[in-house]
């Protein structure tokens, strides 16, 4: 079987963002999964254009999206994407979309099909806070997570997907103006391989 | 020279301290520093007393107590001690004074003697939050920093002082009801290692 | 023309509510619209039934509900409902949902139809802090917003409607362990004549 | 009987501070008390030059200083003043002291003389949120409180005095780019008249 992982470059001002970080530290396996990574673009569009090239190319079994959620004390599996593009500051290629829709043929939503709760508990039994979160924003990340959910169901209506939000790298949270909340590195990546892990043993219970 | 080190054993509920735990990973060698460790019990009176056997067993040339400040995103070394102990909790012994003081012949406050910046940019420097903290609470932490400052100004006026708090390990957080800030035990002694080598910078200097 | 404001009965072991409280400071009467006041249950299923019965019986041109949102600090005129019930305490009649739809045959979420943006500049005129919130929760409250906007679609699709969250009344925050923000009665009830007058020019302005 | 009463001009780029704004809302007489109201500039030695000079003209009996702590929820009447100025944004004459005493001859610090835990219990039974705070920052506010501590010792020692930080004003939270807690003038003049109240009672009492 295989799971898509993808993380994000940096932005907002930002030099790193610790779900790239993270993702150079997770195996190539976890139990019968292989992980294929990518690390897209914080672009409206083709963020989305980008991760189904990757569908398109690896047919994967799961995808689990990974960013940055700047004051986060913990990891946060994303319930819910919204179809809705809202950014409050401009995209890495300078778009700053108001109220339009992902997919203007789309639900208003769609409820991510990975195992929240397996995963939180999976990320506790690793010693690492996680909670699940109603919302993802309406930046480039609910923005991805809501075309992979769109794209999946289109194309790979079999595959499950979602996404789960991580706070910032410690060595960020230095050059914040206020005090920000942080995860050393190698624990987001302990908490995404516990992830993965929950969802391996889903999709192996599921067959 | 000598640096005295101490941690608290677990209070409030928590199974671990991540001072103590963060103590363990620190190296018994910084520089030119010796690294003395105690771990103290979370009680008012005892856990002076016992620095105090250590400062008149050691003459330590510095002395750096550290404690969980739960709630903090940042290491925080502390800038002043004040002469009250005001539990809202009881210690580990049941004890829980109002509005007493510390020591009924010491002064309202002891200013750190500690280099406060010079640590806060070791922190930094390693990629670990930090920023100095204004208050120490008044619970056993400032009671011990307190009671450091007090013997130091009276048996050994040549050395230097002070506390720093830490966050709650991230197995911590995991158990709180509400989302909390944590750092791994890794970073926290990382972080203790780096306040540990300004010290010593401070004191090679100032020889 | 008509607007139906709704309110909330205290929960979770208050004795208040702010939405409640404030719902009896709106003047009956707000420029062009008539303002008809109902206070319901929290409890899943008959809240949705009595918010419905006064749809059925005043057929209003517009529906504003009201809850409250203990930690918020500022008034948040909510994005979007979904279609999930998940407690995490009892509802006023003991009832703890988890993963359940809100109406089987709804889509995933509704957006409000209420002007949001027009909501909160309305807001931020009258000097009280606002921002549109992208998570009503998943508990009473998103379930009373879905509602509505499941039975608006059915019955009355001519009629807008959504739902704001309000902080805690400082009488709320006095007993509260941690501290908590809060905001008075009556700036509460200025909020929501503030915003029911974005809704009446919104409403007039489309004639 | 006579209490000082004191607010500050606004500072950091704040076009109100709700200090001033509060203490034109209240009376001046509470019980047994004439208030004397003075507002201070935001300036490190004007401030307390002219806070002594109200001493020197009234010679109260008490004096309550009143400041803006922005991010604060609740009314915060202080344990402490520390004998340090240490500003992170210069104060509105353009100083900005590093880690300098406020009185070179005075005490590390001072703890209030004013009825701490009965101002606390009069703010809650007027519905208000308030707690001790053990820190009152090293800018303008410590300071004042600091130099009024330090002259009622040397020219009035019968007199009580120390200083309460107050939330934003709403007004205020709305020009904020983050959320802030805030509270009403009316709920601050509110909570300073019942702070005042206790005060008096104190003074009655000890007669």
């Amino acid at each position: 079987m295989k799971l898509l992982l993808t993380g994000f470059e940096p932005f907002g001002g930002e030099t790193i963002n610790p779900a790239q970080e993270a993702l150079a530290l997770v195996s190539d396996r976890i139990g019968a999964l292989e992980i294929i990574k990518r690390i897209l673009p914080v672009a409206f569009g083709t963020s989305i254009a980008e991760v189904r090239a990757a569908l398109r190319e690896h047919r994967p079994d799961a995808v689990l999206c990974v960013g940055q959620a700047g004051g986060r004390m913990e990891v946060t599996p994303e319930r819910v994407a919204l179809n809705l593009n809202d950014a409050r500051i401009p995209d890495n290629k300078g778009n700053q979309p108001v109220d339009e829709p992902v997919f203007a043929d789309g639900p208003a939503a769609y409820f991510t099909t990975l195992p929240l709760r397996e995963m939180v508990a999976a990320i506790h039994a690793a010693g690492l806070p996680a909670r699940v979160s109603n919302t993802a924003g309406l930046f480039v990340c609910n923005h991805v997570m809501y075309g992979v959910l769109y794209h999946l169901a289109h194309e790979l209506p079999g595959a499950i997907g979602g996404f789960m939000h991580v706070p910032y790298a410690p060595e960020q949270a230095v050059r914040q103006s206020a005090p920000q909340p942080s995860m050393s590195k190698n624990d987001i990546a302990r908490a995404i391989a516990a992830a993965i892990s929950a969802i391996e043993r889903h999709l192996t219970a599921r067959r």
